[in-house]
């Protein structure tokens, strides 16, 4: 028989997951109530709300989606792309084919354009490809945590609307500790998980939609057999997945109240509460603290000597890229910083894998005591494997950013 | 700004969710590791172990899927089926409308057949539509809590098996709280839930797959975009959604450990304390557990004089149907009891919508004290309600049972 569950104390300094904040943790261990109950209904109305300040929009349709955060993504594309459907995707990392990949399955005509991983495009640049595909939707990765760059999204909202078109992000890395504002952006969906910026575990998807991407979607709403009145259409075009429609899963949190999944409350409770903490603390004043700490471990990571990977100009507040200096083998400095300090960072994927470490301070983990425990680690286990690092030069030159800050 | 979470305290004796073992709530709140922490994928290895106990399974492939019971549901019928394969649903309640409708929505083929709610189905009329519709799978709830009947499914294993058609069951009503035996069965496929017996809460979903099933799943493996090596095939048959594509959620769970989604940290620890307690009771003794409740539960009911629904020689042990009586307002006689003794009771669906009650004593709940609790305030809200009742007729009834099975 196995034992009772007794994790290993980490510091999850990688690209995500990242440790909760004990009070989503707390929030999540309260007894659960019926699907229905009042107290229930209640929290799903607060949610949404809550959600609406941390995407900044006033869609009324917030939701959750009971996954992980590709499931949000899963559940916009295959929502809002009917088979045929033409989607225009800039690729800049991994998550970028992602999309692709979903966009694919879900029976769209995929276009891609690519720029090199670590690099972000120009909005003239998306323009040209939208005007040369003629897509029904724009889907981009805001923050690709495989290169740790985000793609600027101001301006791309204005191109879609003048060319019809339907605009989607993936803000899984980014939302909570990086400026988001999907009303401002022009932005039709936009979904995210919980397990970066915003302290909570993996499990739970926040969506938004504007009201043209609810009208999309509910053109193509079927209600299900077993619930479905008789004088309720089923439609041709219904959505190619059931867990996944975004109508139905619409009606589940709207007033109509109708049946779908059974909502998962625990995961549900530490949505809130991740939510309730962010905005606790303000939205900008989190995103600024991201933006302090992920400063303050670039200058860390240059002070020990490492060279940062990706332009930086576009890097996420929340993660850093640095290269695996020649002669050190990364997956060693790994295992060591876990092994010895119970300090977890990140490889990547693809062509980056073995290139980069992936050092990230985001959420509950964007923290001073984080960043330069990290750092002195990380100063040791070069140190060991051989590698020639400035002593103290990693904590140094983070302190020297911390002063800046609070002099 | 919304408060922090308080739920009311409620008994949740309806046909699930119920309330979580609190246990299982514990073991949720432990901190999160990184998803390849060996403590992590460790636990991943004992999930996997101890749910082939819970599903009476030698499956390798015993994994779980993160999303509801729905979502395991959809996972497996979108992995399984290919567009225009056809499957056979036997419908005797409204999940048996939800399995047509999801694999529908894959693109199969549906056959259905029928027997009025409340009924189950004998194997010569599975069999005779075998013969008739040759599907490539057999898709049947096992325990429907719309009409709180279970599906014998001994025997119809060999009937697949005869027949060359793949089974799936969809057991998140019945799985440890009635027996359950994928591999005698024959099963091909099995899905749960946790909201049910296995006393969690809804969001993570037990999935089982035969060697065969996973033959037919890895048949259509396409690893995706991002991740690829280059020399791996993109089949044209490959699964119609990523998420739910369960050759890749194997390949992450198996050996290869290839990046999927990012594992739902504190489900899974909560997925992996459900079985750990189901199987320190023992699942035998939990599945007597449930009918002794379950029975207790019936003999009150009928002691209050309220009419059962449904074939009782095929009633599952954890949920009782029964008919709302003349002149009573159902739904007012669910609101007094939450209101004014905070046990929540439910409804049903379609055919059976304000024609019944249903009333489950189910995992953490399958308890004397809850039985008798429930009897005790329905007895009042009914006498409250104007319908003659016999005092004390429901706790007395329950109690004989009780007394009978420890005298």
């Amino acid at each position: 028989m196995s034992e009772q569950i007794n994790p290993p104390a980490r510091l999850l300094m990688g690209p995500g997951p990242i440790n909760a904040d004990p009070r989503v943790l707390r929030a999540m261990s309260a007894q659960l109530v019926g699907q229905y109950d009042p107290a229930m209904t209640g929290y799903m109305n607060e949610t949404m709300e809550l959600y609406r300040a941390v995407f900044r929009t006033r869609n009324e349709a917030t939701v959750l989606v009971d996954g992980t955060a590709r499931a949000g993504t899963e559940a916009a594309l295959v929502s809002l792309l009917e088979p045929g459907d033409r989607v225009l995707v800039p690729v800049f990392g991994r998550f970028g084919h992602l999309l692709t990949e979903i966009a694919e399955r879900c029976g769209a005509e995929v276009r891609t354009i690519d720029v090199p991983w670590g690099e972000v495009f120009d909005p003239e640049q998306v323009e040209r490809a939208v005007v040369a595909h003629a897509p029904k939707l724009l889907a981009v990765v805001h923050g690709d945590t495989s290169t740790t760059v985000a793609q600027p999204l101001a301006g791309l909202g204005e191109i879609c609307r003048r060319h019809g078109v339907l605009f989607y992000t993936d803000a899984t890395a980014t939302l909570g500790g990086n400026t988001f504002l999907a009303d401002a952006w022009g932005l039709d969906a936009a979904t995210a998980g919980l397990q970066k910026c915003l302290a909570g575990p993996s499990g739970s998807s926040p969506v938004t939609l504007s009201d043209r991407a609810v009208e999309a979607v509910t053109a193509r709403k079927s209600i299900e057999a077993g619930i479905r009145e008789d004088d309720e259409p089923v439609r041709a075009n219904r959505v190619r997945s059931n867990y996944f429609d975004l109508g139905m899963i619409l009606d589940y949190w709207g007033e109509r109240r109708l049946n779908h999944h059974t909502e998962a409350t625990s995961m549900l409770y530490g949505a809130r509460e991740c939510a309730r903490i962010l905005l606790q603390e303000g939205v900008d004043d989190a995103v600024e603290r991201h933006r302090l700490h992920g400063e303050a471990l670039a200058a860390g990571l240059q002070g020990l000597g490492l060279t940062l990977f990706g332009d930086q100009r576009h890097r996420m507040n929340n993660v850093v890229g640095v290269e695996i200096p020649d002669g050190v083998d990364g997956e060693g400095v790994r295992t060591a910083l876990l092994g010895d300090y119970g300090v977890e960072i990140g490889t990547s994927f693809g062509p980056l894998r073995g290139r980069i470490w992936r050092v990230g301070a985001m959420g509950y983990n964007a923290r001073k005591d984080a960043v330069l425990t990290t750092l002195a680690a990380l100063e040791q286990v070069l140190r060991q494997a051989g590698h020639r690092v400035v002593a103290g030069g990693g904590v140094g030159a983070a302190q020297e950013r911390y002063q800046e800050a609070a002099p």
